[in-house]
């Protein structure tokens, strides 16, 4: 960690919020965001999760008419898995980018598999890399949490947009982002942990100033601050069970991955509308989370549709979890209420992968009342 | 995080190992380093360490001959404390120095305290940035893990080549590494970290293959190595108790902060005896620790000679604890066992900040008897 960044000598342009290009420095980025998929703990990780797994299996085994004797881009590939599956459904040549020094791990790993007069293993920046031709199937795994978190679609749009051949499909096809009203004891946990920071920080400035003679006061604002948006501001990994979703979920992004632009996905906004379905319960914030599909395009269309949801589960969860994000106080809610939700997603100016996200909610109680609207901004880590 | 580096625009040269000039990337340097030192409950941390701040405190206050009417230069100030000090002891002007954007709540402290008239604070690196004037006196807290881990003092060593006047004294005057044989129950934990990791690979690869038609068993030797260089091979930081010391301690390393240079502290290279104290024992590996003293200079002297240690101690323990570096399997040892130890550490190349460690044992039994030696070379993440 630390070195200069791979692929490339130079820098990159990223997009910010704005539209605009940002110098994304390759170090930088290698050190903030690449780094943990060089490690083979992190790649077993996500191949431990068995509903990515299998979803991305089915799509492709139930759907061999799309690999047989076709030429394929796996855009991060991390270990090789999609790669190889293609491969081993048929595809006549792979060709799999990977961007950290994992690509040496996807090269033995094709090799061990007899499959390397089929899988080209490439290492550096799909943005960096030139293919000796265009393909048929793009197929990738670049969801992050809540979908964007990472944006690493844009470097599936960039491959897209370069190398998917007019009549391609693209693996997977489509992308959806839900919200819905949640109740969490993490509502109550994360309170008790600011509250805690907060009561040390103020011993703590009336001890240096006792034992060490200087006045602290004047930190306490920003302290405050920067305990606020790490506790009570920043969104949650949580598993959540299907029992904290007390209010119908609603979409507020989808995307078409065949025809999406950076732009398309640069800032989500929507307004959705929730209703409440538990009766007497606790409004704690929202979850976030998202689906994949498997279904190819009009003209060439999927066998199997297949989708990959990350929505609550008992039993099927993934380890994207969802993003909670929490309202300090949570109020009360009822059966019946209805919820009018504002959703609106940007990029971090300073970090292009990380995420803020802004939530407003105006309820209309079920006995007609109307409590004052709630908006917040949480930032998305 | 990940936004372009501090101080200057351009990259900065850091040296390696074999002396050699490395560009170091502000961007990276920042992200993987510095950044955590933006954060006020960082700051906080060091600032609730009691015996840091007594040490420091006493050495500035009990020294006010060091400070009255003089210059100062504080490396690092961090959230200001030492420049404060320094000009609460009557110095004339204090100059502080900070890379991260926590120089603006140094600055409002200062002003907080009324001494804005004294103390200068300099948003910048070192490295970069330009006094008015040489100072009397350069007081920083620059020490790591186990002293050198974060390779600050090159930035108070470039400091003081630059700034200081002939006359001049630094604060601390000296430093120390020292290393014991240690007992632990860590290396019981970590091998069964380690052991648990890796059943859990192979049942993730006979999973794999099973249900994914995928064969892994490529990539166990790359992840028994991580897992081994994470759980085995990687220092660890505790706090150890005086009872889990089992021998006789021995210095590796004495610095004079006043004339050492980089090379001297880019390699440490030492053969030390130890004796083990405790009856049938188990030595389970080392323990790494460091002081420093603020003795002044041979002209100029401390009239109160301070010590921090961070020596193993059952009530003044400080935020650096120790770093433990374990042998597995630990062996038996018995009181009056004598040990011969070589040590060896430098700095990582991919991370000028981050150290690699090497340890040889051999044992000489009090009863005569000649186990193998033992050698193994560690990392400090």
């Amino acid at each position: 960690m630390g070195s200069r960044g791979n692929g490339g000598g130079g820098d990159r342009t990223a997009t910010t919020s704005n539209g605009g290009a940002a110098v994304v420095d390759n170090g930088v980025d290698f050190a903030n965001y690449f780094c943990t998929y060089a490690f083979l703990y992190h790649q077993k990780e996500m191949l431990s999760d068995r509903v990515r797994m299998d979803c991305y299996y089915n799509a492709i085994f139930k759907n061999k008419h799309h690999f047989l004797g076709k030429t394929v881009l796996d855009v991060g590939t991390g270990s090789g898995i999609l790669a190889i599956w293609s491969a081993q459904a048929g595809a006549r040549k792979v060709y799999a980018v990977e961007a950290t020094k994992m690509y040496e791990h996807a090269r033995e790993l094709v090799k061990a598999n007899n499959l390397e007069h089929v899988v080209d293993v490439i290492g550096g920046s799909m943005e960096d890399v030139t293919l000796p031709e265009k393909v048929d199937v793009i197929i990738s795994e670049w969801m992050g949490y809540f979908l964007l978190r990472e944006s690493m679609f844009d470097s599936v749009i960039y491959a897209r947009d370069r190398w998917l051949k007019p009549t391609g499909v693209m693996y997977p096809s489509h992308a959806r982002m839900w919200v819905a009203p949640v109740r969490s004891r993490l509502v109550d946990q994360k309170m008790n942990d600011y509250e805690g920071a907060m009561d040390d920080w103020f011993s703590f400035v009336n001890e240096t100033k006792t034992y060490y003679g200087v006045d602290m006061s004047v930190l306490t604002k920003p302290f405050t601050e920067e305990q606020r948006k790490y506790y009570l501001q920043t969104s949650q990994w949580n598993n959540l069970h299907p029992e904290q979703v007390i209010g119908t979920a609603a979409i507020v992004k989808e995307i078409d991955c065949l025809t999406a632009t950076v732009s398309d996905v640069l800032d989500v906004r929507a307004n959705v509308s929730s209703s409440i379905v538990e009766e007497n319960t606790r409004l704690c914030g929202f979850g976030g989370w998202f689906d994949v599909h498997f279904r190819g395009r009009d003209e060439d269309q999927t066998k199997h549709e297949i989708e990959l949801s990350t929505a609550p589960s008992a039993d099927y969860g993934t380890h994207w979890g969802q993003q909670v994000f929490l309202f300090y106080p949570p109020v009360r809610a009822s059966k019946g209420d209805k919820l009018n939700v504002s959703f609106a997603m940007d990029r971090s100016k300073e970090n292009h992968r990380l995420l803020e996200v802004e939530f407003g909610c105006e309820i209309t109680q079920s006995s007609g009342g109307l409590p004052p609207p709630m908006k917040k901004k949480f930032y998305i880590e």
